[in-house]
Parts: structure tokens; sequence; C-alpha cells
């Protein structure tokens, strides 16, 4: 069956090159499987885009019944049984994969918004100062407004308990903390529920523990 | 056999309950996996830490001959054949995963560390102007020159040619883009290596053409 990539019907001159179904259509060159194009609108976000995808980004794919966002995702999905992801190296490549969009991406934002944000502050905010902590904690609460409008109604994130609610709460937890969440009770609730679970009081005890025996030998040592 | 878990041996108080070992356990609770905890130091980072994880980062695991670094990876790892992983969910957990660790926690850095930065700015960098967009690059080239460590010597990051290089060198090309790149040779290739391949100069020229059609057909209709 054909898979259909979903992107925008139109962007402006700066992000063309960067809009990421580039690296799905690259993907899909490599291991020469057909693909057609669909568009959703840029501006204003379509409720048919919204069904695929909660935040409004691309791309999407759609493959017979399964519809998948998430670059990362989409390019495991796509590689699976192909030579780009050989299945005697699965484990490291995903490791990469996760160091190009956590370790490598999250360094690189946190740099390259501050440069996008002197150059177009009309889509990235004020550059710097208050206003650019106010600008950049909105684009966190509509991103956090977009996923509570998933969770709501179910207790976990992909039926049952899984995986993703295990990274997504990890996520979560340290914006409950600084109060983030606190005007949106469907993320709190989800992650109080999350850290009710005796897996995740124990995890937590051990770790806690882990650093008290720390500083105990240290203060042997001293 | 035993896993085994690797974390820092100290940590300040702030990172306590919110270093990633935690959710490794988590997972590993959640499936009644047994683990040990072996330690690497903090500071300074040991070669034995570095020859296992490049950027100096924790959690890793060790399962058998298997060594895994990047929360996101160990986490599909152990959690493949689990109830964490079911099969019939497995590209839509994946797609959360990715959504958490990417689409969340971008948005979420780049409002955290603004707030981090003013707290403790000894570990953050100062919170705003010049100087703090100085100190990010500075985190940022100091991540891209150990990734450059892994890269130097090879063509591709893990094996041949794999999903980790469509994304890492999509994850690069922005930062090619803004100069990062040009003091660090080995990355510059890599990213000019990539961008050889057919299979990306036809993922590009169609991407480009998908927004030439777009103009065109904004025009027709203007």
């Amino acid at each position: 069956m054909t898979l259909t990539l979903i992107t925008l019907d139109w962007v402006p001159e700066f992000p063309r090159g960067f809009v990421r179904d580039l690296r799905v259509r690259w993907a899909l060159e490599e291991i020469g499987r057909a693909y057609q194009v669909e568009t959703v609108p840029m501006q204003p976000k379509s409720d048919v885009h919204r069904a695929m995808q909660p935040f409004g980004q691309v791309p999407i794919i759609r493959d017979g019944d399964l519809t998948l966002f998430e670059s990362g995702a989409i390019l495991l999905y796509v590689g699976e049984g192909t030579a780009l992801l050989p299945e005697a190296r699965r484990a490291e490549i995903t490791q990469w994969l996760f160091a190009a969009l956590n370790t490598v991406e999250i360094a690189s934002a946190i740099w390259l918004y501050k440069v996008l944000a002197e150059r177009w502050p009309e889509f990235f905010g004020p550059p710097t100062g208050e206003e650019s902590k106010a600008f950049t904690r909105q684009a966190l609460k509509t991103k956090l407004s977009e996923l509570q409008s998933v969770i709501q109604g179910h207790d976990w994130i992909a039926g049952d308990f899984s995986l993703a609610d295990v990274a997504m709460v990890d996520t979560l937890r340290v914006l409950a903390g600084e109060g983030v969440l606190d005007d949106m009770p469907v993320l709190s609730a989800y992650v109080v529920r999350a850290e009710a679970r005796p897996a995740f009081v124990r995890a937590m005890a051990d770790h806690m523990a882990h650093w008290q025996a720390a500083d105990v030998a240290m203060a042997r040592t001293a």
C-alpha cells in the first residue's frame, strides 16, 4: 500500500529545507518506498489536523489503518525490517536516534531559540528578559493544553499504563514542581495517579536512598 | 541475568528526584525485573564513563554484552516483550515516547532553563542577554565536540548508514546553517557526506518543490 505523508500546505521562506517532513521523505527514499503527499493548512490549524496530531505539528504518516506522528516514531516505523534498522544494531541505532532528538536537539534548541527570537520575534517571541520568559512559558502551556486534551477522560496516554506514561510523567514532574500544572487539573491528576503506582514509589525511594547513602559515604570520608 | 543500572555517585540536592536513572528504575519496578546499581563519578567524568557515554550523562544500562544509554532507548529496550510495550500498540506508544522527549521536553527546556539560570547561574549560566547566549552556545558546542569524538574515523554513527544518521544529520543541518559547525571538521564532513546521498538529494528536491508549488497556487488564488 502506498504510504501517505502529511505536511503543511505552505510555510514562509525561513523554515523551508527544515520542515520535518524532509527527514521522513529522506528515509523513504533511502529504502525506496513509494509515498504520496497530502497537506493540512498551516494557519489556522484544522480540526482534521488536530484529530491526527494534537499539537498541530507535522509530519504525520498514514499507512493503512495507522496514523502516526513524531518524526522519531515515524522513522522507527518505516525503518522496521529495512537496512536502515538492522536487527543486530536495533538498540544502538535507537540510542543514537534519541541522542539526536533529545540530548543534541535540546542543547541546540536552548541556544537556537535565542538566536531565532532576535531574528524573527514575531514567531519566537522577544529574545531576552521577562517578556521572553513569559512568551516561552506560554508556548509550553499551549503544548501542555494540547496534551491535556489527549489525556482528558483517560487514565493513561495509550491504552493501559505503558512506557509512554513513564517518559511523559517523568517529563511533566519537573513542571509540576515548578507550578506550571497548577491550573491544569487533568495533567496534575495524571502525574499524581502515576506517582501513586507502587512501582514509582519503590523506584523513588531507592533513588533517594542512593543519594542519602552517597551523603553518608562523603561525610565518612571528610 | 541481572541488569546493571549505572548512575552518578553523588549529585547536589536540587536534581535529586529528577536524575534520569529514576525513570529506568520505575520501568524495571513496573515489570518486576531485578537490577543492581553501579556508579560513575559526577566530577570529574571518568574515562570509563566517557567510553560508555560520550556525553558524560546517565543513566546507562549494562545487560550481558550490551551497554546502552539514552533513557528513551533504554525504556524501549527493557520494555520489549512486556506489558509496558504491547505489540498491538507499539507504534502508538513509541509516538508518545518521542512526544514526551522531543515535543514536550524541548518546549519545557526552552522555558525551564531561563528559570533555572535565575536560580543556579553557576550551573545554568547567566539567565539572560549576550552572556546567556554565549553560555548556551558553549554548552551546545561541548555536546557537539563529544559527538564529534564518536564520529571521528567513521562514516556513520552506528555501523552502516541508518535511521540514526537521518535523525542526527537532520538535527545538525540547522546548526551547520548557523555556522556552529564551522570549526568542527568531522561533523561538517558528516553532514556534507549525508547530504550527498542520492536519497537526500531527491528528498530535498521534492521538499522544496512542494513549497514552490504552494507559492504558485497562492499566487494564482491572490
